[in-house]
């Protein structure tokens, strides 16, 4: 860059903001992504819910089940954590205020959602996950009809 | 884990909720987290609003002032986004529906609060840096009273 | 775990694998994940290539120009990697050796797809970028062809 | 950038080094982010300690023990790197050659205070956690002292 | 820049495509980040092979098996995930078409490596684990040989 | 598990630590990692160095030029952070007390080593990157020694 009024200019205007064109981060907003993360919440409690510990004392089946317990209970903090995650992104980047009289339950809403993540996290719940499936649901809906689509709620399991 | 009625235990109840009896992910909640990554969005705006481009063609000025550049811009948007992820922790972990009554703008104030983060990202704009810093301090405030303590108001820089 | 035999048994045994019960880490795949890469891909070469730098020496345009620029490009990369991780994710953990006689290019459809992802980050190449969405579609009806559905490909953007 | 000297440039001057004005990522630095650390270890130590395994057979109340014991060692883990992290960035980033003359013991005050972070890890022990908090309490008064000031050691817990 | 010309220049021009003159991320590729992850899932496999746990009922000695064979497994999984990362870095980036003739079976090696690293999360194998070991080292060795060199196949453990 | 004396024992013991029986992280640990790492970092400072600007006003000269530069900055930045990482932990994990007597400079060695990762961020400096690779060497030979082996420094570029 050559300007070479640079020197005065700055020394002119108060140079305090430097405003962009473009608002937000400009990525694509898909509920999808929220979807897949709570179908594996879902997923993986069913799977808890349904291992049954070794009825006897055989040290590998006892190391068997250990790994694999404590891999899903991983698996399902990691996506109760994603779900949580790509839903606030749509609350706090894509919702705007102009949105608030058309859903009036905005807040409330994503703030139930978030929590049912971190219910999931907390308990091998399979009410509470079922629950997630449904807010994001209401979500995905919400989202698309802000938009002016219908794109229908199709699950990937 | 020696249990013999297992086999039948699973059959006749029905296996669908195993809860905890701790609440949240335990961890210790502190605004202070949220704050001392405001203030770095603070800070890297100020050093990009002063940030000076070289007067010459002098490619070695010119690299420096575009490897600096680039890497204030990647600072403050991590920290950015760290801020705003330290906030919603505090808004879907810490804050509970009881809350609601003493504090009615919670949600409108942690909403208003991360998008200033989105702001500070978008632009380099330092009123917009501050202003996310009194929301900061609001939640701060608004924290510490729910916990029935008066700590200070302290940055770091 | 009250184990009488356990210190007999682990001296017997060749106590060499814990076999787990499931195979793979259990989650939900669903090309939805990379589509939304894909597309965030090619909606930030778009922004890119729009970009017009300023027409003066004004400070306060440049620095914001930089950065935007910056952020884009950024924000590209992350994408472009997020979009050959869950690409990745479906040719070694949902492709199985089976899959092979039905698709007898699998490996060769996800490696160009990888590359692909590759060459958005390399350059700004909207070309490149639409190629992508072409390969994430062209994976996204093997994938659920190899499931017995025939799920739509659409869009968010 | 117009330099029409540029190609003459490059190849009578060895361009060799491109130096930057500024010193270090400029971050704030503020040792209450390791501290929030420290207390989330001690208090997930606290919380492991406290556990009362099922006094019967029931398999939703040993799965909900499972799945708690697992969560808060993975929560135990992650604040001891995140503490050991933060720490770590005090002592590469903040603290420079000219304070070891105050500081003389700075180098095996933080290698002892990454150690415990380790022992917390590695161990279930109330005893290391509470000398963890201790280690990163005498980092914040050295931290303080050589910028002058004398905050307070407040925690949040 | 100064670029008089700039706004005439977008109009004439189809400008769709900026190609960067470098190919690829520019890292540097070696297969010792994948070996060193491959000998830490064998170690880990090892330790959780060699575990006993207590033979009695006391708690601390309990806690203190649950803690460790959690982390084990846990960092058990993140090293498989690091092996696969680095052995997929280098299928797509690394290796081009021109290779396909000398490395004919090239896919199918990186393939069953990679699935390899999912069979060392999902169970404790350590026959999967030397397997593993020994196709990263193949994969050394024909990434060493595409470069005309014959390093060494040199484990840290 | 079946532990009836459970109650008994907790109330009469005091139930303050529960200790593993092994130390550390039990990683595997090689100097390979930072040396990785290192050896991208000089290569990313010397393309850097070598880019060269347009000679004019083309705009999609100029768009690649700065999705370049901005890559190789982002590249550099994380290469640097990766190696300070890997040798931070060499020296808070692998490092023990008793090595003290035979490598008295270690905490000063591995400071300095850190502060040049800093210096290759905050910087485009070829010498500064030469010198980290210098110091990630002494600390190879710092490593193998301590355990008896005698590795040769081998770089991968």
């Amino acid at each position: 860059m050559l300007r070479s009024a640079f020197s005065v200019i700055t020394k002119i205007l108060p140079v305090r903001t430097a405003k962009a064109h473009c608002d937000g981060p400009c990525g694509v907003y898909d509920p999808a992504s929220a979807r897949v993360a709570a179908e594996a919440v879902l997923s993986m409690t069913k799977k808890l819910l349904a291992m049954e510990p070794p009825q006897n004392s055989d040290p590998i089946a006892w190391a068997t089940y250990n790994n694999t317990f404590s891999r899903y209970v991983a698996i399902k903090e990691e996506q109760a954590k994603e779900a949580k995650q790509e839903l606030l992104i749509l609350w706090t980047d894509y919702f705007k205020p102009e949105h608030l009289s058309t859903y009036p339950d905005l807040h409330d809403t994503f703030w139930k959602a978030a929590k049912l993540c971190s219910a999931c996290k907390v308990n091998i719940d399979q009410a509470k996950a079922e629950e997630l499936m449904q807010a994001v649901e209401k979500i995905h809906y919400m989202f698309w009809n802000s938009k002016g689509r219908a794109d229908n709620w199709i699950t990937a399991s």
